[in-house]
C-alpha cells in the first residue's frame, strides 16, 4: 500500500516566508512541494537548495499570466500557499480564480503578517482582506494563517553592530514608554506551523494566528543587554510621533501611490497595531476570530526568544530582508 | 437578593426585526428594554403594545445626532442591539463609537438577513461589513447575527389571493427549476433567538446564523397548492434573466445612487443569493464562518413553515412590509 502524498504549490517561493514554508514542508515525507517561482527569480540563490533536494522549480509569471495558464501550471495541486506580496489583489484573485477551476483543497492566501483588524489599521492587510473577500464569494476552501513579529526584525541592535548582519530594518525604536507587548515568532518556525495547519482539519475555512512568545519592547531590549554586555540606545518615539507620521505617510500615498509610500506607511502601521493599538496579541486575535496555535499545537517544541537571541548575537542566525527594505 | 436585569437598547424600535426582538425581549425576566425611535416615529403604532407594557421609548435621531448626545442617550446600557437599516454605514459606525465610549458588553449591528459573502453578492451586505470591520477596529465586543429568510416574504401566493395580506413583496417568482434551496425563519422566532444569543457567552465576538427550516421553491409551492386546494402559478425566471437584471441593476445604482435604484438592485441580489448562488444555507454559513442556531438551541421551540403557512392561509398572520417595498 502506497500513501498519496498531499500535492503543495507554493508561489512566491523565493520570499522569505515561502522559503520558511519550503523547507519544513520537505522534513515531512507526506508532502510533495512544487515550487513556482517568477521567470526573473528561477536562479536566485535561494532555490538552490531546493533544486539539490529535486523540488520542481516551475516558472510562472502570476500577473501576465492569463487565467487558463495558471490553472494548467497548477492542475493536480491539492493546495496552494500563495507566498507573493502583492500590491494590488489582483494578482492573489486570478490565482483564487484558478485554484477553484482546478477544485483544490484548500487555498492559503499571503497573510503570514502581525495580527490587525481587517480595514482601518494596516493597508496592506486591507489589500489582503479583498483577497479573502474574493476567496468567500467563491466559496473556495480556505485556511488565512497570520504570525506574529519576526525575531529577526524585533530584537534592537547593541552599539558593537553585531546584529547589523540579520536585516536592513533599524529596529531601536521604543514607542512609548515601552511596555506594551506583542506577539514574536521565529521565522523558521513559521514554516513548521504552516505544515501542521494545512493538514489539520480544525482549520479548514478558519483563520490562525501563529506565534512562540509574547514580550513587551522593554523586556526585549533588556535581554539583548543582558546577553551582550553592552548598554542598547532606545530611539524613543512618543505614540502621538508615530500617530502623526502615519498621517502624513497615509496623505503621501494618496497624493502618489508609489512603491516608496506605500512602504514607508506601511512600516509605520506595523509599529501602530503591533506595539501601540495592542493588536499584534494572542486575546486580540481571538476576538477577531483566529485560532491560536498554542491552542492547536500545544507540544510544538518553538525556538525560544532567548535562545534565539544568543545564536543571533554570535553570528548564527539566518539573516532576512538584506537585500532590499521589503521584499515584494 | 436581587438579580441585576441586563439593560437593552434597541433602536430601530418599528422597524419587522426590532419589534420581533423587543417582544421577545418582554417575555423574559432577565431583561430591562429601552426602546429608541426616530423622533418621527414615536406615535407609530407599532409601539402602542410596548408603551402599555411600560418600555421606555427615546427619540433619538441617530442621523442628525452629535456623538456626544448619543453618548447620553444609550449611558448605562449593557448590549446594544442596532435595528436600524442603513443606506450608508455612517449612522452605525457612530452609534458604535458612543456603544465603545459607554462601554457595552456587547453590540449587535444591524445584520438579520440571509446570509451572503461579504462582498461582491448584496449591496447592503457590503455596507454592513463596513460596519463590522469598524466595530473590529473599535475592539468592541459584538455578535453578528443573521436570518433565513422570513416565511412572511417567502410563501408564494395562491391565485385566490388569500396571502395578499401577508406582504406587498411578490413572491410568486422561481428562480431556475426550482430545486434549489434556502434557509428559512418565522420572523417572530428572530427575536427569540436574539434573546437567547445576546445572554450567551458562547456567542460573544461570533457571528450566529438563525433559521429554522431548508426549503426548495418547488417544495414551497407544492405545500402552498396542498393546503389551499388551489394551483399556484410559478413565474419562471431563469438564472441568466436573473444575472441580467442584476447588472442592469447595478449599472442603473451606480449611474444613480437613488433609493428606489438601490432597492431594485437588492431585491434581485437576495434572490441570487438565497435560491441560486446557495449562500443562505447552513453550511455556507459554517463555511463563512458563522455558529447555527440549530447547533446552539438544540431544543428551541421553532414554528415550522408547514403550521406557519396553513396559519397564515387562515388569514391569521402577522403581515410583514405592507405599506412600503422596504421598511427602510
Amino acid at each position: 500500500m502506497t500513501t498519496q502524498k498531499i500535492k503543495v504549490a507554493v508561489t512566491g517561493a523565493t520570499g522569505e516566508t515561502g522559503v520558511s514554508i519550503i523547507k519544513a514542508l520537505l522534513e515531512s515525507e507526506e508532502f510533495a512541494v512544487t515550487a513556482y517561482v517568477r521567470p526573473s527569480s528561477t536562479e536566485k540563490p535561494q532555490l538552490q537548495d531546493f533544486k539539490e533536494k529535486k523540488v520542481p522549480i516551475i516558472p510562472l509569471d502570476l500577473e501576465a499570466a492569463p487565467l487558463e495558464e495558471i490553472v494548467k501550471a497548477i492542475q493536480g495541486q491539492d493546495i496552494i500557499i500563495s507566498g507573493v506580496m502583492p500590491h494590488t489583489s489582483d494578482i492573489e484573485k486570478k490565482l483564487a480564480n484558478a485554484a477553484k477551476e482546478v477544485g483544490v483543497k484548500r487555498f492559503i492566501p499571503s497573510f503570514f503578517a502581525p495580527l490587525a483588524p481587517p480595514t482601518g489599521v494596516n493597508i496592506l492587510r486591507e489589500i489582503k482582506e479583498e483577497v479573502i473577500n474574493h476567496v468567500k464569494k467563491l466559496h473556495l476552501p480556505y485556511t488565512v494563517i497570520d504570525a506574529g513579529g519576526w525575531y529577526q526584525v524585533s530584537l534592537p541592535n547593541p552599539p558593537s553592530g553585531r546584529l547589523d548582519y540579520m536585516t536592513k530594518i533599524p529596529s531601536n525604536a521604543q514607542y512609548g514608554d515601552g511596555h506594551y507587548s506583542t506577539s514574536v515568532v521565529d521565522i523558521g518556525d513559521i514554516g513548521k506551523y504552516v505544515a501542521l495547519i494545512i493538514k489539520d482539519p480544525r482549520t479548514l475555512n478558519k483563520y490562525v494566528f501563529v506565534y512562540n512568545e509574547v514580550w513587551t519592547h522593554d523586556a526585549m531590549f533588556k535581554l539583548v543587554e543582558e546577553l551582550s554586555g553592552e548598554t542598547v540606545e532606545r530611539q524613543i518615539i512618543p505614540e502621538e510621533s508615530l500617530e502623526a507620521g502615519i498621517q502624513e505617510a497615509s496623505k503621501a500615498y494618496k497624493q502618489d501611490p508609489s512603491y516608496k509610500n506605500f512602504v514607508l506607511l506601511l512600516v509605520q502601521q506595523y509599529a501602530n497595531q503591533n506595539w501601540v493599538r495592542g493588536d499584534n496579541l494572542p486575546e486580540t486575535g481571538t476576538y477577531l476570530g483566529y485560532l491560536l496555535s498554542k491552542d492547536l499545537y500545544p507540544d510544538f517544541k518553538f525556538v525560544g526568544l532567548r535562545d534565539f537571541a544568543k545564536e543571533a548575537l554570535d553570528g548564527k542566525a539566518q539573516p532576512v530582508y538584506t537585500t532590499k527594505t521589503f521584499d515584494f
